[in-house]
């Protein structure tokens, strides 16, 4: 089956950072986005000058090496035409819309269709100040428990790509039809098991009302595979020989 | 707007790290826990006995401490129906079937409702190896992309957790109606903006044939704010008062 995953290459979302004071959490970010194939990462004020060698952009350093560096968030965002902020409820301010990320996510879709943007995220320590987000035209956030909010930064890059790039219609996919062993398989199975219990004397069940129907219903109810069926046929055979040849 | 998020405490859900080698992934992945909700953390073989003290648990020291450590799998997961294995497209195979995160994430959930299930991660370096996988009824992917598959554990937590803790009517939730000016408040604005362009003596646009329907069309596709619409009539009318006594 064809997988393909990621966000088109051309997306057209950045991933702003604003001076992130830890590298390795640079090169985190950068990781996240390679795998959810996003590669348009740009710094505003890092802490570390020396962030481009983060070990920890496993697979990434095409983006970290990419990465564009800023004085200010107004140059970072010059090019989009719409800013998100990820943020916490704590953030949260009457004059500015605050979205659930599933939403949130959902109407930045819908804009990257046509058009650039950019996500912002504040500092490991404090996450957006206000100042950073009034350059946002709405906010978001990722529904973490109020009582323990605060995500680390590269996880939080990661989640809110992962909705950006998830696709609602996996998951009413039906699985293709397990290989399922037919009928016939399974009655013969089913007979060999009953000879095989009447074999070893197992009186209590092969003699108890309706066993062959308990014993159908049991075998029916493990839904076996075909090649399993095949397996645990052979394993049957030779127990029923060594009952007959002890 | 009350805006209760992460699993239910009572989730019945166990994330197990199998022979994690750096401390920092655990505490990581507890913190990405305690965000979502999920306190079980069961560790298998764990590489360095420090764990507990991983300073990336920011916030989740309780998920630290109260972590159970297992000398082997079936004990880990001793407990639980169901034992899903968190892999990549790599390990991929005919045996056994993987389902991407969306669909994965809707059938745990379902699990969830009356039972327990493990959730299996791997080592940072070779996820699950087989014989890991041979514990699991079935295993999941992110869907990352093929060409850079393997994400950092803790990051992988957190995506996971989040698919489980997410709710898909968020996504179609229309938010508040917006504050917005009622239209006789629009149009007093309207008809200022006009008497100032006309004393700034801005003749291309009041003169041009339709000046008046053009503006009004203008404004309104402003789509000004109840609050905001005081603030910008206050600003002409100060601009209209230094217009008229200069």
């Amino acid at each position: 089956m064809q997988d393909s995953s990621g966000l088109r290459s051309d997306s057209g979302l950045a991933v702003v950072l604003i001076e992130t004071r830890n590298p390795l959490n640079i090169g985190a970010a950068a990781r996240a986005m390679s795998n959810f194939g996003c590669f348009d990462l740009r710094l505003v004020n890092p802490y570390d000058a020396a962030f481009r060698e983060a070990v920890s952009a496993v697979g990434a350093a095409g983006v970290l090496a990419s990465a564009a560096v800023y004085g200010d968030i107004a140059s970072a965002v010059a090019d989009c035409s719409l800013v998100v902020g990820a943020t916490g409820l704590g953030h949260r301010r009457p004059q500015q819309a605050l979205h659930r990320l599933e939403r949130g996510g959902r109407l930045l879709r819908r804009h990257l269709r046509t058009s650039r943007a950019a996500l912002l995220f504040g500092s490991e320590k404090s996450g957006l100040a206000n100042r950073e987000l009034s350059h946002c035209h709405w906010l978001l956030r990722i529904p973490t428990r109020p009582e323990h909010e605060s995500m680390n930064l590269a996880q939080a890059v990661a989640v809110c790509l992962y909705e950006l790039i998830r696709r609602p219609s996996e998951a009413r996919r039906m699985p293709a039809a397990a290989d399922l062993a037919c009928a016939d398989e399974v009655e013969r199975f089913t007979l060999l098991l009953e000879e095989v219990l009447q074999l070893s004397g197992h009186t209590d069940y092969t003699r108890a009302s309706g066993a062959t129907e308990k014993t159908h219903r049991l075998v029916r109810r493990l839904a076996l595979r075909q090649h399993d069926v095949h397996i645990w046929t052979g394993m049957l055979r030779q127990i029923r020989w060594k009952l007959l040849n002890p």
